[in-house]
């Protein structure tokens, strides 16, 4: 059954199993400090135009977050999301689990702006309450939607006038840069951000994440907590490779982009059939609304999440695209669409 | 240049990578719920001889250790441990950082019998200090040496008449498994653990650690802890695969048994040579004591660790071989030990 | 200056001081184990009318509170709030620095009921969210209103059928117990929680909060996690002699009654001036909207906190009582409303 | 029965109780905001003759550590502390409930010294391993040992060579500024140590710590951290009148002299009758070693603990004076242990 459900279902583009098995031989330094590692450090300070940075690859985005709040706060500070952030909801309290309050603002296209923040701010006023000092941002958002060059520097302003670090949690990284015009680059990201992670496991790797560190008072010692959150894996050289291989070329950015492609694609088509969209995602998750009976029918042949009820009888689905869709898989949800829609 | 300092240097079983490939493209269910990690459950439902097990799969050692122990244990509980353990020593404090303290025991061949956890129980015997509840050791122990059947047979009773859970790091439980006469299979390990985990880094995986937790009341939501640790990865089945190809024939053991049996090959070299040993360790780890002008050549054309000062102009050296050491490798390192012995 | 800022301005009823005083020279057992805690205990038996309870003498409310919940949750468990719980915003993230994450329900009269709590739980579903296993309510809640007996058997039953632990922050609990029909007393306390506490600071202690434990299954080994927390006072009979003091003959009862009293004396005075109030409650603690220039006006001669913004030109103020509060204090505030609100 | 078990059995001088009672009507600022806890900070600035300091009061001690270290270090940040230490063994695993590792050091003294120090440094040298931060010591010792300003000298030279912290547990820092020659002042302290606490519980208080912050870099929203652990005590002008009480004019110097004056007594009383010591301590605390059946007779009357066993039928003991002890009482167990050791 073909499956809309998420971007991390299938494997990794071939050409990063290609390289692992190529170098697999060989006796790597361990825990990160191998030359693939190493080689995508350099890449990275390429494309980013700086030596100033620390990267760090990470298993995964719930690791990563954890472990980067964790590290980067006082014991009273508490770090501010949009309800709908994934630290807020979708990682278990793992944030908490470290001592940390998150504090949420509603949001219904899952971006923050620094007028939301501010009342956090002003709110916030005095020690018996937590401390907000850092905003937790996705780019791109759980619902799909993209911070611009043009959000990022007015919440980067934002951020370091009142103090706050701003932190980018990547997990679709890729989906966000290859999203169109006023997509962020790499540059941008590094600029704007004081730490934020380059999604791998959602864009063709294996697993993976590499977590960026800019702001200089962030780095120091940053080793330790990752060995202290079990984040330092032994082999780490298997996550450096597949970065390597992504950002060789242009990989990276060319997955991403076909999974927008493909979303695109799918959200085109299904406008031209009459969908409403309960949110105007220019990346590689969409949310049509669709008739119940439609999406019954419909889950018989296709995989996908119901995300919420819309008006009566119909419900927003969400539907993923990844690096992987085949442009056939979506001709044929859209052909079944437009049966069931015309017989409804 | 040729190293022995660990048994991770090298990447996965050429099967494992095969396996990967094979089954790339497929879209899987996330979050460890695929195929393959199904089929690995099954199997060892199988050669444990029960039903009555979980299993999670975890990325790496540290992750597993700091979940287990912060899982099964309530705020003022603490776990004992070797002084040479990995948790009390090599873990950068990772279980402290969840809240719970270790308390050693000192112990020159790296294990716990009964009888060195019993004035520990006495000690802690009211309020103002920690309550041990938690046994953890490690199989093999870090520095190579095995327990037996017999061993765990008796450590398990103790710990049940205590109300202790016995907690098994099987980083190296290949190791142990196939170290010859009284070794423990895995029926044994799950007869005499509540929990222990089958180390597959450093026995010819890319990474992971089987989690097996047996004990009933240990088991209840595990996966939510999984999940607030950040160590359910969303590509589980690259984990499931593994340990499916692992357990499919005798690999898994296969490979472990080349690892002791090349370390073996090496020890009864060096003792030929005259060598003593730190430790008696049947494992794939050993500890020969060598001159330290010795040491200094050798470390020009081989990689390892030195251990620990001995007598005055010797040192104990750490080698460990693992799944892909060959036995060139070994000769090669013997045929210079003996050189450089005799000049010396 | 008259302040009805709080109810912790003044110290301790004048009996508390005597029988500190009287009983000062006396070598007591030290941590709780002391006469005058025992007494107590003995006492509150009597009045709950059984044996099967624990009790457990803390110095304030937030330790009370961090103590209780992270001793009686699982690290992926959390606690339901009313938004305007203590826990939820005045407490610096005391919940969350033990780990877990509090969820919070918006309330406006401070109040939960259970049909407030099952949509929280229909949402928290699956494992990678954390999982709602206590419901933390106040009574008084923060912001004067009373949970009667009803709404306490009801929210009992509804926890018990969920498996939720019910968990009642009695910093106010005499206000609560006398604050008019329908209020609960300690049996029905002990009936209808797990576990509450009986506050002393906010009722005529010099600090101390009570902490009854009911659930059997949460009594176990408390003592090493009270002292684990710091709140295990070395002469602990200080906290001890204290509620037995409160608790020889009815002065606790006493004692909130009169600060319900002047409070509701108060808000009479203020209803006869045609004020309008905030929410309705009974207790010590009363929401009257005036004019914003009255409390401009107000604010020179006596001290007590604006609470919100009301309508155009107008707040609600928060105007709370205490077992010392004098009628001519009341008397003069309201004497001065009038005067200010026939100009205004 | 008397007591020599501790320096907590009795109550607070009376002095104190006279102050809080002639205070006690007063309508005073909350959390430590009164005119109290502000007279006492000014008096700290005369006494220690420097203004940069902070001070807060804390209700206990062990309740200081855990906030003390939890706010200075990182999270992979450890303590280093004598394996007698309080926070090595009887605070209940506190300082690692906050995340915090304690690498302790054998002692006989109960004092660590630079050269003891060195050894730990070197061994923690990388990201595997805990990085330790900070110092623990107590002044005076558990086991009634005293820094002298030389060695406190000493160890702050140390400390800040190497990028540590120094903090002192001043439980009983009464009695070591009162021990005699070469022994610490206040001055001292403020000038060696980054932070101590001048310790009230066990002289002459109902209860309460002082903590000073002297290192600019460590005070930093503090109060958020004495919230966040629950140490805020909403009537916090009671500890501030202790405190400002036993700082007017000498009476915490006086308090401390006569327990160390009766300790001392004692102990030349004891060796009078021949009677060895474990350890030669100039406080309030000694260790005399008697035979077990002279022991077990005057456990009949008087209480006190056994501390260890000593040479074959003979054991050490821990007999504690306080501000309280009268010498009548010293004078009835040396009376008695004279009949015993006579008989024996």
């Amino acid at each position: 059954m073909i499956s809309f459900k998420n971007d991390y279902s299938e494997g990794a583009h071939p050409d990063i199993l290609k390289a692992i098995t190529e170098n697999n031989a060989f006796q790597e330094e361990g825990y990160g400090l191998d030359r693939h590692t190493k080689a995508f450090h350099e890449n990275l300070k390429k494309r980013i135009g700086s030596e100033d940075f620390d990267v760090h690859l990470i298993s995964g985005g719930t690791q990563t977050n954890l472990l980067v709040i964790s590290s980067f706060l006082r014991p009273h500070e508490a770090c501010i999301a949009a309800d709908s952030g994934h630290i807020s909801t979708h990682e278990t309290g793992a944030i908490e689990a470290t001592g940390h309050k998150v504090v949420t603002i509603p949001s219904r296209d899952g971006k923050l702006a620094p007028e939301m923040i501010k009342p956090v701010l002003v709110y916030h006023h005095f020690e018996h309450m937590v401390k907000p000092k850092l905003v937790y941002i996705s780019n791109t958002t759980e619902v799909g939607t993209v911070y611009s060059v043009k959000e990022m520097e007015a919440l980067s302003r934002f951020c370091r006038e009142q103090g706050l670090i701003l932190y980018v949690d990547g997990a679709r990284l890729g989906a966000a840069m290859t999203s169109g015009e006023g997509a962020p680059t790499l540059k941008d990201m590094a600029r704007y951000a004081d730490a934020f992670f380059i999604g791998g496991t959602k864009n063709g790797a294996l697993f993976g994440e590499a977590l960026v560190i800019v702001n200089h008072d962030l780095k120091e010692e940053f080793r330790f907590l990752v060995k202290q959150r079990g984040a330092l894996l032994a082999k780490g050289w298997v996550t450096g490779i597949q970065f390597r291989e992504l950002f060789k070329d242009n990989l990276y950015f060319d997955l991403a982009g076909h999974a927008n492609e493909m979303a695109q694609y799918l959200a085109e088509g299904l406008k031209t059939l009459g969908c409403p969209f309960l949110v105007d995602s220019p990346s590689n998750q969409i949310f049509p609304i669709l008739p119940d009976k439609v999406i019954e029918k419909l889950l018989e042949e296709f995989q996908f999440y119901i995300w919420e009820k819309a008006e009566k009888g119909f419900s927003a689905v969400r539907l993923i695209t990844s690096w992987a869709t085949e442009k056939t898989s979506v001709d044929l949800f859209l052909s079944r669409c437009r049966e069931l829609l015309q017989k409804s």
